[in-house]
């Protein structure tokens, strides 16, 4: 079926995302001529040329259901990228995860130093705000806002950083399901739903209207969570890139603890089919979205 | 003279914004009953009760000039509030500055841990623009794009966060003048210019209305500076609330070390007379302004 609304091959808009966040982000980032120097080249270390990019394929795939213009998605894309780099900077630190590698190269505290990590992080965290307010991004201020307004919420105590902080708390207590269902939820499914929510707000969906969206938003949040703790356990340290099986050396419960691998496994394609029907009324336009969802379970990175 | 336009005097200025500052993140940082509980009980410690509120009190002052409504004056000085501590937290961690006391208080680290104190300072950091970017804070949409615009800009690796990469970089090298005003423009400057330029931008001013109010910002900014490393050599800890001499012990340079007691002192002097002719064209509605200009040099603390 070729129809001006078909969905791109998952592959294609993987490299494409790739290509044009990486492009975004050289010019965002461009190194000046004075000692903030190390600052910049610290940023770019972090933040161009790797990771899956799933956030912004995410907002893409979303507002291309409504027909936004690419240039928007993109800086969406972007800002929300500079979000989940920064948690990683700050995630990676000796203080929290201590962690040597990321995306296959020496973490930013390594590299450079934890001064300047703590301060790339800082850096990435207010640009990715810049950028959604600036006129560049959309013509219309009230969707400036609420793109603003959804991913500080996101970022936030209610979401990011009072899930990363639940996961210091999870070393030191046993959590039952429910709450690493909710510890999860805030940790990565908060950024994950404001890519699908800022693609919606892209769209200029209503509230209402984004109801389903927001299911699938949640699904493939959870999903990837488990995903994510299968790859802890069967994962290739050299394919995935950092330092792997720490959950289980901090004794901290994860679905997988909980649930036992085959468990894990099944609710993990549950979520996925799940999620796909929550896109029940949409047609091929959303055949990327599906994609998506089905290779959140593939991954191996 | 008394006019409805007269300004308050500073002191009951300095203690009514003090009092809505604090209440107002009371509200905004109520502790929830699950395991971020410690992450809001660290943001509390670090923002409430303590600080001159400086930032809100010229967001307060310069929104006053133009009528504005106190509560946007007041969630926008909470905003930028955030930001400020949120700094302080980061600066104080032992990677950074390594400071054990802050407003007369341990800091975030030493009172919770170096992990709490990363992700409370992160989490104020995005509270900031969630505030701004509430419909509550403005009605109109342009303005809350503006804010969180020109907020973004102060505090990312174009302001403070550039400004403090630059302070890690005087300790290996020798500023000149001209670099350490910079470094002070970006570190303390940009969040000072930001208060008044949010201000402005509340009291729908038009960008080139702006031009003497920002001169005014600016030399408050630079003059804000010179007091305290003027105070970081003349002051008392225990009336200060944290470490002193800790530049002169680095061998960073600085307005003192560069320019002597005795021409800093004068500099200042020099810059609060500037920054008060800038209001020359207003009428005693700007009186809280200029007494501020005075007290950044009469400062104890």
């Amino acid at each position: 079926m070729t129809t001006t609304l078909a969905a791109p091959s998952l592959k294609e808009a993987l490299a494409d995302v790739a290509e044009d966040i990486d492009r975004r982000l050289d010019g965002l980032l461009a190194v000046p001529g004075d000692p903030r120097r190390d600052l910049y080249e610290a940023m770019r270390h972090a933040a161009i040329g790797g990771g899956k990019r799933l956030r912004p394929l995410l907002v893409y795939a979303t507002a291309r259901l409504f027909g936004v213009d690419r240039d928007c998605a993109g800086r969406v894309g972007v800002a929300i990228e500079c979000i989940h780099v920064y948690s990683l900077i700050h995630d990676d630190l000796p203080a929290m995860d201590d962690d040597d590698m990321r995306r296959g190269k020496p973490t930013v505290h390594k590299a450079y130093s934890e001064a300047t990590a703590i301060l790339a992080g800082d850096s990435l965290h207010a640009l990715a705000f810049e950028v959604l307010a600036d006129v560049d991004t959309h013509p219309d201020p009230f969707v400036r806002a609420e793109l603003v307004l959804d991913l500080a919420r996101a970022a936030g105590p209610a979401g990011m950083a009072g899930g990363q902080m639940m996961d210091l708390e999870a070393e030191k207590t046993t959590f039952d399901l429910p709450t690493i269902t909710r510890l999860q939820a805030l940790k990565t499914g908060a950024l994950i739903a404001s890519a699908v929510e800022m693609g919606a707000i892209l769209g200029k969906l209503s509230p209402e209207g984004r109801t389903p969206l927001r299911g699938y938003a949640r699904d493939i949040g959870l999903a990837f969570q488990i995903a994510d703790d299968l790859l802890d356990i069967e994962g290739d340290e050299a394919a995935v890139g950092k330092a792997l099986r720490k959950d289980g050396d901090a004794g901290k419960e994860t679905f997988v603890s909980l649930l036992g691998l085959e468990r894990a496994r099944e609710q993990a394609r549950l979520l996925v089919d799940q999620a796909i029907a929550h896109l029940s009324h949409y047609g091929p336009e959303a055949d990327l979205l599906r994609e998506i969802a089905r290779f959140i379970l593939e991954r191996d990175r």
